[in-house]
Order: C-alpha cells, then sequence, then structure tokens
C-alpha cells in the first residue's frame, strides 16, 4: 500500500536540489497511498561516495523539512548528468511506523543495494533466517530490508552479473506481492525495477519524438548465468527474434544490444501510479506482474524469466495517458474529500455521458457491448470487491436480480478466495475496484478466469491491472479519486452498475415501464444530488451534537441497506468512531440490546415497498428510549416527526434512491471528522488503494 | 415476541389463588419471550362483577407481588368450578414498557372483553381511528387496544352472534401478525383463542383416557350471520359431514352441537409454547394460521373461515409432547445461557445420535433421506435466517460448497424477502430458526415454496411451524434453549448442516477422504469442547481486563470468520458493549482506523490455510499499537506470543474448527454479561423468538 517513485536522468544535467524536488513531489503526489514515514535514496555528495539516504517518519512535509535542515550535507548544488534517485510513502505494514522501518532499505552499511518496495513478502521470515546465517545484520522489522540484502548475498556468489541479473534472481526467491526499485552504488546511473502483484509503471520523456509505441520483451530461460540468455526455445520452439528491447529509435532488426550515443537525453519517471508521472510526462507503459525493467546508459529494457504455460507477450505498449493535473488537485475545498463529495452532481453526469439517450431510453455500455448476449445466456452473476466496492454490490442487487431475473451472488474478495468457492463457465463475474489494482480483488478475478467464467471489470482507472485482465468492462469515469475514503466512486459504482442491469433488461417488453422509469429518474438524479449537498450546514449541526460520542449505529434496509454500511464505513474510515450498519430487519435479533437514550443512531426510512417494515423498526427503537437521527423523504413530515432529527432527500425512483440517502452519511462523516480534528484525506492506518492481500 | 398463556377449568373446582398461582407459573415459564411487563385477566371476586386485570411493569415476579400484595381485593379463597384466566408476559412494539400498555387490554372501562396478544398488527392506525370516530376512548399506544375495542364495537352491530363469531368477525379485519386469548364478561366460562403468524398450542387434560387424537375442523364460509353455518359447500362439493368437532368421547355421527353432561371435568391450556403447557398436560394441538379455537360449556372446537384456493384441512391432530419438564430446569448454573454453554458436550452427542456411523463412515438423516436424490440434482443451495440462526449458515457454507460443488447462497431473511430474490423450481432452499417461529425466516419460507423449491427446514423445535410447513428437514435436537441468547443451538446447527454435506457427498469417491476426515473429527468433537470449557477461568480473568470497555472488535476469517460474527454478537446482546465481527481480509479497506492501543482486539488465528493471511492482519494490527487477544490453536506458542493474551483451543478439522472457536466467545460474553452486571438470560429489549417480522 505504499508509494514507489523512482526518477533517472540520463545525459539531462540536474542540480541534487532539482532531483530531490522532483522526488518529493512525485512522492507527495503518491501520499494518498501511505503516511506513515517518507523517504529517498540519492547519491552521495561527493562523487564515489555512498548512496545518502533520507528518511522522516510522518508525512512527505517532514521529509521536505528534513532534507531542507540538511542542506549543507546533501550539496544541493552539485550537478550530476546521469543520476538515480528512489523513493517511499510509506503504509506500515510489517513493523511499525519509524525511523527504522522506513524505505528505502540497503543491503548493508555501506549501501550497496538499496531499495524500495511497495508489497508484502509473506516469506521474508524464511530468508531473513536464511540471510543471518551467512551473517547479516538485521536494522529493521520490515520484510523488506531482506529484499536488498538478499540482493548482496546472491551478488556474493555470481560477482559476475549484472545488476538485472541479481534482482532477476533475488526475485525468483520471493513469495508474496511487490513491485521494487533498485539503485545501487556498484551500478551507478543504473535502476532496475519489478513488479508482481503490485502496481508500477514507467514514465519516458525524451525531447525527440517517439519511434515506436512498443517495447519488446527479452525472455530469459534460466537463472544460471553460464546458460546462454538469447535465443532459448520456448516450447520447443525458437524463441522470437525480436527479443531485445531499446530505446525508441532502435533499430528493429538489429537483436543484440543497442548502444545510445552520447547525445541521446532521456528521463526515466517509476511509479506506483500516473498521478505522479503525469505532470512530467504521459508517455507511459505499464509493467505487468514478473517483468524485470532495466535502465542502463539510457536503455530501457524488459526482461521476464520464462514461466511454464504461460505464453510470452512479445511487447509492451507506450500508453499516452489523457489524464489532466488540474483534475487531481483540490480546489476550494478544504480536503480532496469533501471536493470528492461535492463533485458528484458533475462526476454522475461523466458516469452516464455518452451512454444515456433520455428520449429514445436507450442505454449503451461501449466496453461490455459485443458480450450482452454472452451474458444474457449465463447462469449467475456474481459481484466481487472489497469495502466500498463491495458495498456498490449490495447496493445494486436487487434491482439486477430484478431486472435480470438471474441468481446474483455478492461476495467479499477476500472471503471468496478463502472458500475456494466454486465457479462455473457459464458464471459471469463482476469485479469492482475504484483503483482497478485492489489485490483481494485482482486474485479473485484471476481466479474466476482460470475457471472460465466471464471477466467485466468495474473500476475508476484506465489502464488499471482489473482493466487490462478484465474480458470486458465499464470505467465508472468519475475521475481520479484522492481521498482515501471513497465517495464519487462509491455513486458512480452504482450507476455504472445499474446501467448494465438496464441494458440486460432492454429487451424485455414487461420490464419496459420500469427501466422507463428508472432512466428518467437517472435524468433528475445530478439535480437532486445539489439538493442533497444543500443541507450541507444541516447536517453540520447534526455533526455537532454527535462528534463526541463513541458509537454509531446505523439501520436501513431494502434499497438503503447499502448506504448504512457504507456510512458506517465512512464515519469509521474518518472520525474513528465505531459505527456500524445494521440490517433494521435484525433489530430484534441481538442489536435492540444496544438501544438506549445514549447511542446515536440515525435511521433511514424512505416510502418504498418496505416502509411499513422500517417504521415498525423505528417504533421499536422509540419504545427502547432510542433518539434517531431520520434520513427520509423530503416533505414527509409524519415521518420526520418520529426523530429527534431529520435529514430530507428527494424521492427518486426506489432503486435509485441509495446514491441520494449516502451523500447525507458522507457529509456526516465528512463534519465529524472535521469536529474531531482528524486528517480527513489521510486518516490514521489507512490508504487509498489496497494492493496487497 | 410476547408470550401468552391461559387457562379454562371446566367442572374442576379451584381456588382463586390457584388459578392466580398457575396463570403466574406458566408466564414465567414464557418469560424468556418477553419481560417488559406483565398481566393477568380474572373474573372479579364477587360474582358477577367486571373482569379483574391485574398488570405490572417489569418481570413476571414483579406481577406475582402485586397480585399478593391485594390478597383480600381478589378474593384468594374463592372458588371457581368453572373459570377463564388468561395472562401475558410482554416484549414491546408499539408503545414503552408502562403500566398503561401492558396486557390484557379491555374493550372499555367495563371490561366486557379483554385479550392478550402476542404479534404486530401491522394496520392498527387505520383501525384506531375508525373506532376513534365511532366514539371509542383508547388508553394505552399499544396495537393490541384495537382488538379489543373491535370485537366490542363488532358486537354492537351484531348483538346475538357467538363470542367465537364475533372474534371471527374482528380478525377478518387484521392485518400483521398474531396470537391471541380472548375472554368476555358477557360469555361468562367461554374462552377464544386464534393465530395468524404467531405461534400458539392448546393443551388438554383429562381424567379419562381421550377417545380420539384429532379434533375436525370447522368450515365457515360466510361472515353474514343469517346464513346456514354449516353444510356449507366447499369448491362445489358438499362439505364433509364430519365438521363438528367437540369433546373426544363425542358421537361420530352426531354432527350438531354437542354437549357435554356435568360430570365431564376438563382443563384447557393455551400457550405460546409448549414449555408453559408440559406439566400439566403432554396432550397438545398446535392451532394453524387463522384457526380460532372456541372453548364453550368446556367443548373445545376449530373453526375456520374458508378462504379460497385453499384445500381445506379436515382435522387437527392432539400430539404427544415427550419433552421432560427436567430439561427446562436451570440445574446448578447461575443462569439458563451458562447451563446450555457447558450443555454443548451432550448437546452435540444428541444432535449426531443415531445418524452418523464412525466406523462404516456413513450419516444418515432421517428427515431428508429419500429427498437426498432431488436435492442432488438441484441447481443451487440458498440457506437463509435471521442472527445466530444466518451465522450457522456463514460457518457451513464453504463445506457446503467444497462438498456438494454447487453454488451455495446465503440471505437474511429480511434482506431476501425485501429483495424479492428470484427463486427457481431446481433451487433448494434451507430455513435455519432455533425455534422454528421465526417469523422473516418463516415468511421467506413461504415465499420460496410458492415458487416450487424444495423446502428444509433446520430447527430445535418439534411441531413448529417451519417443521410443518418444510418438505423435509432436520431437528438439531440441542434441546430446549431457554437463554435468550442462543448458544448450543449454534453448535448444533453448525453440526446439521456439517451432516448435510456429508450426505451429499457420500457416493463421491474423490472426497472420501475428506468425508472421513470429517466424521473422524465429529467423533472427537465432545472431549474437545470439554477441552475448551475447561478454560473458562481463563476467560473470567480476560474478561476481568475487558468489562469496563465500550466497544469490541473481533477478527477472523475463513471457516473462523462466523465465528466473529457470532461472538460479537453475543457479546452485543448481554453485555450492551458495541462489539463488531470483522472478516480481517477487509481490515485495511477501513476497519484499521479503528486500532490503537485502546481499543480490544479479539483475533482467531488457526493454522489452517488462510493462516498467513491472518498472520499479516495480526501483523498491521500490532504495527497499529493494536493489542490483540488471541483465540488460537492449542500448543502454537509462536503465533500466541503476538498477542497480549491468549486463549487456546485445540486443533479440529478446519471445517469443524468454528465449533471450537465460539465457545471462548459464548463463555467471555457471559462473564462481560456477569461483570457488567447484566441480566444474561434475559438481556434488555430482546426475546428469545422472534414471531414477528
Amino acid at each position: 500500500m505504499c508509494g514507489i517513485f523512482a526518477y533517472l536522468n540520463h545525459l539531462t544535467p540536474k542540480t541534487r536540489l532539482e532531483i530531490l524536488e522532483l522526488l518529493i513531489k512525485g512522492l507527495k503526489r503518491l501520499e494518498y497511498r501511505g503516511y506513515d514515514s517518507a523517504g529517498v535514496g540519492i547519491d552521495g555528495a561527493s562523487s564515489g561516495s555512498q548512496i545518502s539516504l533520507v528518511k522522516s517518519t510522518g508525512k512527505v512535509k517532514l521529509l521536505e523539512d528534513k532534507i531542507h535542515s540538511l542542506k549543507d550535507d546533501l550539496n544541493f548544488d552539485g550537478v550530476h548528468t546521469v543520476h538515480v534517485g528512489i523513493a517511499h510513502t510509506r503504509w506500515a505494514t510489517h513493523g511499525a511506523p519509524s525511523d527504522i522501518n522506513c524505505h528505502p532499505h540497503r543491503s548493508g552499511e555501506k549501501n550497496e543495494f538499496v531499495v524500495v518496495h511497495n508489497g508484502i513478502i509473506t516469506n521474508y521470515k524464511d530468508i531473513k533466517q536464511f540471510l543471518e546465517t551467512k551473517g547479516h545484520k538485521f536494522e529493521s522489522d520490515t520484510d523488506t530490508e531482506i529484499i536488498a540484502k538478499l540482493v548482496k548475498h546472491i551478488r556474493s556468489q555470481n560477482p559476475k552479473d549484472s545488476f538485472r541479473q541479481l534482482v532477476e534472481k533475488a526475485i525468483a526467491q520471493l513469495e508474496g506481492a511487490f513491485a521494487c526499485v533498485f539503485k545501487s552504488s556498484l551500478f551507478p546511473g543504473e535502476c532496475v525495477a519489478t513488479r508482481r502483484g503490485s502496481p508500477l509503471l514507467v514514465g519516458i520523456k525524451t525531447e525527440s519524438a517517439l519511434e515506436s509505441d512498443h517495447i519488446p520483451v527479452q525472455y530469459t530461460a534460466d537463472e544460471d548465468p553460464s546458460h546462454p540468455r538469447h535465443g532459448t526455445e520456448i516450447d520447443g520452439s525458437p524463441a522470437p527474434r525480436k527479443k531485445t528491447s531499446a530505446m525508441f529509435r532502435m533499430d528493429p532488426d538489429h537483436t543484440e544490444e543497442i548502444r545510445v550515443s552520447d547525445e541521446d537525453s532521456v528521463e526515466y519517471f517509476f511509479a506506483s501510479d500516473a498521478s505522479a508521472i503525469i505532470e512530467h510526462t504521459n508517455r507511459v507503459i505499464f509493467l505487468e506482474d514478473d517483468d524485470v525493467a532495466a535502465c542502463k546508459q539510457g536503455v530501457l529494457s524488459i526482461h521476464r524469466m520464462i514461466r511454464e504455460g504461460a505464453a510470452p507477450d512479445v511487447s509492451r505498449e507506450i500508453t499516452t495517458l489523457k489524464m489532466e493535473i488540474q483534475q487531481i488537485m483540490k480546489g476550494n475545498y478544504s480536503s480532496f474529500m469533501q471536493k470528492e463529495i461535492f463533485e458528484q452532481p458533475e462526476s454522475v453526469v461523466n458516469t452516464m455521458r455518452g451512454r444515456i439517450n433520455y428520449e429514445l431510453e436507450q442505454v449503451t455500455l461501449g466496453g461490455i457491448k459485443s458480450y450482452v448476449p454472452e451474458i444474457r445466456r449465463c447462469r449467475r452473476l456474481l459481484m466481487i470487491g472489497c469495502g466500498t466496492s463491495y458495498h456498490s454490490a449490495i447496493a445494486t442487487r436487487q434491482l439486477l436480480e430484478e431486472l435480470t431475473e438471474l441468481p446474483v451472488m455478492i461476495d467479499l474478495a477476500s472471503d471468496f478466495l478463502d472458500r475456494n468457492t466454486p465457479i462455473f463457465r457459464d458464471d459471469v463475474c463482476f469485479f469492482i475496484s475504484q483503483s482497478g489494482e485492489t489485490a483481494d480483488t485482482l486474485s479473485a478475478l484471476r481466479y474466476c478466469k482460470s475457471r472460465g467464467a466471464l471477466i467485466i471489470g468495474i473500476t475508476n482507472t484506465v489502464g488499471s491491472t482489473i482493466c487490462r485482465e478484465s474480458h470486458c468492462g465499464v470505467h465508472i469515469n468519475a475521475g481520479p479519486e484522492i481521498g482515501v475514503a471513497s465517495t464519487k466512486a462509491y455513486t458512480s459504482q452504482i450507476l455504472s452498475l445499474t446501467m448494465f442491469a438496464l441494458v440486460m433488461a432492454e429487451d424485455r417488453i414487461s420490464l419496459q415501464p420500469r427501466r422507463s422509469e428508472i432512466i428518467q429518474g437517472l435524468k433528475a438524479l445530478p439535480d437532486m444530488i445539489r439538493q442533497v449537498l444543500d443541507q450541507d450546514q444541516k447536517v453540520l449541526e447534526i455533526a455537532k451534537k454527535l462528534y463526541e460520542k463513541r458509537s454509531l449505529l446505523i439501520m436501513g434496509r431494502g434499497f438503503n441497506y447499502a448506504t448504512c454500511l457504507e456510512g458506517a464505513l465512512k464515519v469509521k474510515e474518518l472520525t474513528y468512531m465505531h459505527s456500524e450498519g445494521i440490517q433494521a430487519g435484525e433489530l430484534k435479533h441481538g442489536p435492540l440490546a444496544l438501544v438506549d437514550s445514549e447511542v446515536p443512531i440515525i435511521m433511514i426510512v424512505m416510502r418504498d415497498h418496505v416502509f411499513s417494515k422500517c417504521m415498525n423498526a423505528l417504533q421499536q427503537v422509540t419504545a427502547r428510549d432510542g433518539r434517531p437521527i431520520l434520513i427520509c423523504e423530503a416533505g414527509d413530515m409524519e415521518t420526520a416527526k418520529c426523530g429527534m432529527e431529520y435529514l430530507e432527500v428527494p424521492k427518486s425512483v426506489d432503486a435509485l434512491q441509495g446514491i441520494l440517502t449516502v451523500i447525507p452519511m458522507q457529509l456526516l462523516s465528512y463534519h465529524l471528522a472535521v469536529l474531531r480534528g482528524c486528517n480527513v484525506d489521510c486518516p490514521r492506518n489507512l490508504a487509498k488503494s489496497v494492493t496487497v492481500e
């Protein structure tokens, strides 16, 4: 869950200050991935000296301050024509947040090899034990440190190996998920990056235009360096000749080493995601699992070990990103989360744009269009996600059941994997993830794919791993979401799945009135969201009454059950209050024992098909002296007066109501967090994108 | 959720004290169903006077004290040869617990009609409004009061109707769920009882042996009293001649009124369940929905309105109960719940008794045997329940998926109903309910049955509504469970579903090693449960450190995820601490924000297939300063030392481990409740059996 950033400048002279500022800026963009500690690794101040590591616990700002306080030691004015800098912002998994556990980690006191790492090495204890028997002394509690020391150990066994070969041998020993970037004082000006499970991409910036938009992949069959590395046979057939990669003006027939002449300047950026790169270049390569990208003398090459049974990819595409830097700025809001809550009238429009014709009542989802007949023939639908994404599945399950008349299963990705759930060739599986990189969701995707199911990705991030590995999918187009607590992505996920349900029902005459009602409801949605947002002040007043409480219960059922779970998750994430979403029908089976005049209770009571059941629950709560705050329909004073306080939301179609009822909960969690003095965008212990299991 | 008890003595002289004591004793047996307030209704002290009502808020003991304080007014020594007494213990739904809301409720100041009621009348507001226009003044906030006043109103329109006819007309106006018993000063010595949705049974005690074990059902086609009531045509064919019911020595050819000679003494008991009746008689009739049972001059007759499309039942069976009174006594334990926790080594044996042959590794479930081929051909399995029963579905889902290789869906009954979930003829649906009367589960059963699915009941109560309405089923045989918080029923539910999975896999060669492992695991289970119970003192020590906390998080995954949910529910129910079960894989998606050095955390870490993932979660918690209490495998000191405290449970087969890990949680919730001064058997706001939605 950490953020990795690295910068390599080749024949583009930069002062050491420029390099450090560039690294810090990159980290700041990635801070949403973790902010327990941060660190950078650059060349030592005097040439030939050890690599310098600067680390600090806390947010990137503290690292920045520390670097400036070390101005003299770091020789800000020195210039490097060729240089590699690596940087890291941490979200602690193994070992508490502390200076000692900060990245980069190193191979030993001389900093021969330093590494930044995002992920978890599951077999680190075994490797640590082995390395300790070889005399290595460990400084930290992290899993990462073993990587650096392992590379050094392999180097001692294979002194002639290239930097890239050393890394290849090291990662062959690792289990778990990782994205790593390595720097070494033994290989100045070189950089090696690799990933398995965690995301990593490479940005390329050159003065000249790129001559090719692909980089070929080089295959390595064997770890033993005495074996020939090129021309190895794959599956009995000769390896493709076009296996060497290089810069973009390479001669395609030239298959051996490519030399770059001295005037070819180039800069490379390695990052956990595009937001850290986009301000420098929009030309990027998304690395695949087990790719090893090496930069040497300004040449980028991509290598892979051959794995049995895997069909070799021939090349990696250089993608042109269209994300704009303004999109990731905070604007006039106090936090990204607040900005994203208030963006929802626009973000839902973006989700629907070009997909719905309100006059003809047609819905088109380009990304799945050609798969619709196959989906209609399936035996069941599965929706899989984690956290907020899972809640969007709960929110839309009933509508999918109604409009597809298929069984719809929903599962937490982690529980789905734990259970080894039976999956069949005629299943259609949805994988929902804002980042498209959520590790559990991705593992579940691969599990289902290997069993022959049809895979549909629902993500917010073009080019993400889930995007790439799905057969088809829907981009929710909510725009970049920076706040760790998901808001606009949730409403857009619900909308995307709703549109899918509408597509599935387009050929059913009996369902046309329902479809029509929903499509017209969608049209009115942005205005209704604005009306809900207008109640921000009233939400703030309620927050002022609640913010010192320790617990919060949120109750509802039917289409609004998901709002309870999602609202409780928001409050938990942002305010550290113990909040829980409760299905109102389960009240008497236990949770009612919690109810008294002290515990704050929020109940969602809409005049839909479960209204009378919700009113029963409300009666039960008030009979126990509970003093509920109601979220009810605008104008429904009869219901409103049953609560101690109330918030009104406009009435929409029942299946869309959850999009409106969740917004007061988003606002409430935001205000509670501010009142409690919590950091809204960076809640303690959490990171935006969960790329380890 | 209330408890109803009524007693009618015909030609069996009793003092008024005897009658009152009998009513109080009945209420005490039913107290687990509710204990907010209690009340009785008996004839006035001087003959011909109004009915006397005595009511008290709080537990039945308080009512008892009040009755004794009214000794003189109540004329304890007076003797009734024929008398009707009704009694009620309340669990509040509409209107707070208070004297004014106590049952019995009455038709007016003269107590012409009094009624006790269990259930919820959903259209009570409309009826109340109507009756108010007719001049009726309401005294309470309850839905029940309208029933008594409605009967009085109907009487004013139909002065010649019998007591039974008045009740029939009244319930035709009611919507919702109810079981009611009526008494009237206008019909002395008569009693009318009816039910729809809520349970009600009639116990019969006579000196002489019963001559028949059936009571015929009388059908009424029309409400208009001017129409003939007998010989009505049903579906165009003449009504069965044998339509009059009476006492058991009736002449089968005599179809008109049956007169009972003066020397026929008989006693009738009406109760919400058999535990209140068993000490008087073991001969009972379970009333069906819409039955109206009337007692007049010592004769019991059962009547029904003819409903379109329903095939008329010809008679109601008189069942002989085998439950023993000792089974429902508390023994040496401080509470029923504690007794039931410690009974588990025996109750699991009872669940398996006669069903498993450990030598031949055969499992036989008599209740579903003939349906197994049909179940094997199904398209999917659904498990539906509420509260603890739902958790037993979660606990066994993975094993069912593994051994049946079918898709297994689980649903909360209330959410299942809210969603109008699509159900198909080739679905097999399990309905899990300890009492067999849970209203939501029962409604879900009827929903699935009407769509042609195969219905399997998993209950602990022979003769319960779910039992009777299922196609087939498994009795969990855990014995009566009195403690409101379910303990031994949960483990027996898991066992029953596990045995079902074993039955499903008996013909699969590849699954035999797994079956064998589980069957041998089952054999060892009772001893292992004893080993867990031996740690009671250690659990108490931990409880002493936790009992003043406000929140509790319980984390785990895989086969032990259900234990987290169930453990959290137990703590919630009994201690009113806000506890929550969290899937450990979801930690990083939000709940980790709650973790600090203060919040108590319990983690379940077994060396099963999710061990390394659980250890990751544990690392994350400790990296955030969390101080988890571990439930781990006996002897696994390496894991145990990662926690602040630990509890050991013996290692069983992974799929059975949840039965062992839940027991420390049951013990913990018990000790926490005692330390916090809570009533273990009667948690506030809750009742044992949830017979309303």
